[in-house]
């Protein structure tokens, strides 16, 4: 039985993989210390619907599924708790057999601070991002070459890392000649956010573990992800109370646009409104993933989506002329799996890009 | 008045750049944590011989030359110790005039871990390497976009960073022509430890920051430096003491290499030998620089002078066939100078190779 390790478990990408997995017959452990919902609270930002703890997920999961989901909530900045998951030290904060689950074949590692606008609020936030993100990777290098070089890992990369440079992007690896004579090196990357700037500083350390140590490792380089149900949450929700639940919002939703020119002024009564449509996804034993809508930890296309809905005018930062490659969380999911399916070599840090449209971000306004 | 803000002024470049600045009539202003000298410590590795700490140095050049330099000891990777530095919220630890002394118009970032080996020792030491070169050199990057983005940054990276890479090594940056386009980027960075990697990931922020908020940056690209002595610590040392210490130091190294053959089965004599020569060395109240000998924090060539006066046997690690290129202290600090005078435009990042000698190990072993 594979052992695959979630790190971030509790995030946007992280509690779907947990169930794709775990539906799949993998045992799964998944670890996270609730940075985003934290960060949520702090900076005021409210999800789309409450979603329940790490734990309860796991037990909602377990009771209908008869499957167990580990759980740790630790955090990995800590090189101790990295280790911990490897040397047997870790104490789960749920499980049905508290045993240690043992060495992971694979690391999905999305324990990341992983917005753009956030890493630049101000030198705080700047702070917190290098730390978080840069202090996990390393410790999770360190913990493989320890404990476990054979050990996959899965690490999600960003199309951004690239930069818009003026020769073709190319999939992680380009062939430089110069001078009469020719080497290979990672494809040059400059990025436009100190988020995506810690993701090439992640290459980095993960390019050194792999010469050094032969790791393994896999970066998915990914646009914006979009989405919020996958067949796990699909399959298990109760479907008729969701339809009920889909149609009635679709009401409102045509509802509110026979008022929209009204509403524009009122946007308090929006507001009201708002909070209504969330009472009614409001079911606070589900299994959907956390689903940010806001300026900071919403993404392009989610964003839009709620946008949309409430009848709020879409907001397109800039010109709206920056192409981006996006990616359904379904997708996703599958990208994960067949990287996981198929691993890197001893000593191969393997990088695919992983797009499926490409819009502008106006294109993207008009579709929605 | 040019003021210099000097950070990690305690270490063995810190200090002597300190000086320098000082005795052209520079306003300057070194911080330190003690970070070097508290590893040492820890690790239990001596240095030659004792230094005094950072605020008596300061006292001692003040009594010898009547010139100020304000001393901060702080932690930099708290974002708020590197930004009152800029906002005047800074307390001085030792200066004659506690006024602040104002934004700097160069900040030479010396504040780093600069230890291959000691980033290499384990885990922790990695942990510790990765937090305080990344934290401190994003902190310095969003105090200056904040506070002064005339500030111009000199940095030091490290020969090391460009790796052994098939193609001949360029300064800092190279044209690529790929399928008809052609683009100039960095040149391609892959290190072999993790203390060079941190190089790097700063290169990476330092980049961020250029191109985001047209900051003013010069990185250094150097081999190891060696040698103790620069012109503000030897004319201010009382010379014939010196001279006379050093005569002795020549005699007993003669002695020693007669004795050699018998020595090499003697090696508990040799460590008694050793300490008197550094009782002979122990001035406490000079203003040379921190020396390390050791094979944590001693470079290879000050390391090997060290070896060779005890008549110890040359250290090489591997076949010893390693070339690198090697710099003196004194020209560390004209290339420095050089930078100071002539500073990088807004929106630069201006790259130079330093190198004035290469030699493999091997080579430098039997010079030594």
């Amino acid at each position: 039985m594979q052992h695959i390790l979630i790190l971030g478990g509790d995030g946007y990408l992280g509690w779907p993989t947990a169930m794709y997995f775990s539906q799949r017959g993998y045992k799964v452990t998944v670890v996270d210390n609730y940075f985003r919902r934290n960060a949520c609270t702090e900076l005021d930002v409210g999800m789309l619907y409450p979603v329940p703890t790490l734990q309860d997920r796991a037990k909602i999961w377990h009771e209908r599924t008869g499957l167990e989901i580990k759980v740790v909530i630790g955090d990995l900045t800590d090189p101790e708790v990295m280790r911990g998951l490897f040397n047997g030290r870790v104490s789960y904060n749920w499980a049905i057999d508290s045993e240690f689950s043992g060495i992971p074949d694979t690391v999905v590692h999305y324990a990341e601070q992983p917005s753009a606008p956030y890493s630049l609020i101000d030198y705080r936030y700047a702070n917190i991002t290098v730390q978080n993100n840069l202090l996990i990777t390393n410790n999770l290098v360190w913990a493989l070459r320890d404990f476990s070089r054979d050990t996959h890992v899965i690490h999600i990369g960003t199309m951004g890392e690239y930069g818009t440079p003026n020769i073709d992007i190319e999939e992680g690896w380009i062939d430089i000649e110069h001078k009469g004579r020719r080497d290979r090196f990672l494809f040059p990357r400059q990025a436009s956010s100190l988020y995506h700037t810690t993701k090439i500083m992640d290459t980095d350390l993960f390019w050194f573990g792999v010469r050094m140590w032969d790791l393994k490792v896999t970066d998915l380089m990914q646009g914006p992800v979009y989405g919020i149900e996958t067949d796990e949450s699909e399959i298990l929700e109760q479907r008729s109370e969701v339809r009920k639940q889909r149609s009635e919002i679709r009401d409102q939703r045509s509802e509110i646009r026979d008022q929209r020119s009204e509403i524009r002024d009122q946007r308090s009564e929006i507001r009201d409104q708002r909070s209504e449509i969330r009472d009614q996804l409001e079911d606070r034993r589900h299994l959907r993933t956390i689903f940010n809508y806001d300026e900071i930890f919403g993404t392009i296309v989610n964003r839009f989506i709620v946008q949309a809905v409430v009848g709020y005018p879409l907001t397109v930062y800039g010109k709206g002329g920056q192409t981006r490659g996006y990616l359904n969380i379904k997708d996703t999911l599958q990208c994960v799996h067949m990287s996981e399916k198929t691993p890197a070599k001893s000593g191969e840090l393997r990088i695919f890009n992983q797009i499926m449209e490409s819009f502008t971000a106006n294109e993207l306004a008009e579709k929605t």
